[in-house]
């Protein structure tokens, strides 16, 4: 079996019951790979790094595939269904805390939270030195959401207990819920005073927010992050947020992670976080919990606890 | 009429109606107050200065105190009552703001929100430098709120929407509201994960928060002020603070603003505000709407908006 560098506790799990092989740490990967390509029959991935169809093609005794996310954009889908090898991700444990995370990032920059630490921590405030802070309301502010499913449905509800008006675009309207519906992006930046990211990627939502999204979001909108990088022109958003077209943003997730352009290191107006989405000890547990027993299910020859594939 | 410093907006209204006098910026004040004893009819406060028995002592033709602020603790009410001026501030309009940034202040606390912002800004996390934060799980925390008014209900309602248990302390139970009551401070922080100052400083609710109250919230617990600064025993939850006895705290008010203690500008488990709980573009030009309207009525002998004395 094989892993990226994922959580210590994930690792030691893995150790107990597995041979384990960091991949990472290897120092000539083709090398490692040809030379166990016949004992490797599990990969262990995470948002970073999945089974690309490389990876894959490297590994003809591949069984299984077990991420510790729940988005599976790094995992070619299509050709392990093709060999038949099994993909596990970890859904709903992380739900609530990325949907915290959102609102979180939200309050934050409407609210210049980490501004406003720093001007305290620098001692200006206490030097009597002004604070010309421009800080927004959040409470009924409107929040639009792109893809509704189980993280975007979580972030409506709590959203809504701050009195803001909900609104969302997917692929298709869903029946039964009574959030407004745009079919467009464009149509729905164009509506929202915050616009959120929270669907799969995938080569349709790839920058899906383009510079037209951005444009109708405007110069007092707020765009939020929380799935994938790549959702996000960022070449465009990084220009919109400079040259004052954007309001503001709340970023968990990057193109060329951890490469954060450093143009945003000096803008007040946005808010940073090095993809911790679902970076809390209680959640980390839990999917490594869910990693482990997928494995475990899958050499036992019993039904997969959250098969994907 | 006198007023301290407050929004331009505010100043720009009142000196459209009024002679307006700028306590803060006249060279000697108790000259100035006996040279302007026999005009100055009205006082506007703010959650920094209001109207203590000295001023109205000096102030013979005052007949009204209209505070830019919720809290009346820098107004001397009784002495009010007894001298027959109207005193009124600016309830409701900031409820929301204040809820919001409470909620702020747990998930940024929780999820060290900041202090990610610090690393991504910094260029650690581009430059591979580990992270190794203690992320915490907000949704589902045991939220104890003292003081269920206004402001105590707003913040329940929205931490509801996180799945958190609400409990509460206040003088006496609410009949008919489902959430547990402790009848005291010591028993809620004992029984919380996060303890929250939502209640009106007075005598009795000076230093609510003391040694006792933090050892029971103890390493594991978060404490959120929104109140006043006075509300906690500053020297305590510094020293809880810096020796871990207490596990964070999100702080938007301090004892002897702005002085915040030094020590605690390195610590990575708090957040700092300066006294931003109703500071929105939106609800400051409401709030001074309140002062001014009030004023007006006072005035033209109509009914106040919102009367306390």
């Amino acid at each position: 079996m094989t892993c990226p560098p994922v959580h210590p506790y994930l690792v030691e799990a893995l150790e107990k019951r597995f041979t384990l092989h960091k991949l990472d740490s290897v120092p000539d990967k083709a090398q490692f790979l040809s030379s166990h390509r016949d004992s490797i029959r599990a990969v262990v991935g995470n948002a970073a790094a999945g089974a690309d169809a490389e990876l894959i093609d490297q590994l003809p005794k591949l069984e299984i595939v077990s991420s510790y996310s729940v988005g599976l954009d790094k995992i070619d889908l299509a050709k392990c269904k093709e060999k038949g090898i099994r993909v596990t991700n970890t859904p709903d444990v992380l739900t609530d805390d990325v949907a915290d995370l959102a609102l979180g990032l939200m309050l934050a920059v409407l609210r210049r939270l980490c501004e406003s630490d720093r001007y305290v921590r620098s001692g200006l405030w206490k030097k009597g030195v002004g604070f010309n802070l421009f800080l927004l309301q959040f409470s009924g502010k409107t929040v639009g959401i792109i893809g509704l499913g189980r993280i975007g449905m979580a972030i409506a509800q709590r959203a809504e207990a701050f009195s803001c008006p909900i609104s969302y675009f997917s692929r298709s309207q869903k029946p039964g819920i009574n959030y407004k519906y745009h079919p467009s992006v464009v149509d729905l930046a164009a509506n929202c005073d915050i616009l959120v990211v929270a669907c799969a990627l995938t080569p349709e939502t790839r920058h899906i927010i383009n510079r037209e999204v951005i444009d109708a979001l405007g110069p007092k909108g707020v765009l939020i992050n929380i799935g994938r990088g790549p959702h996000v022109d960022e070449a465009e958003l990084v220009s919109a947020l400079v040259e004052g077209r954007l309001g503001g943003a709340g970023l968990d997730v990057f193109q060329d992670e951890p490469n954060v352009p450093e143009e945003l290191f000096k803008l007040e107006n946005v808010v940073l976080l090095p993809h911790v989405g679902s970076g809390t000890v209680e959640t980390r547990q839990a999917m490594a919990d869910l990693v482990v027993g997928n494995l475990e299910a899958h050499f036992l020859n019993k039904p997969l606890l959250t098969p994907v594939v």
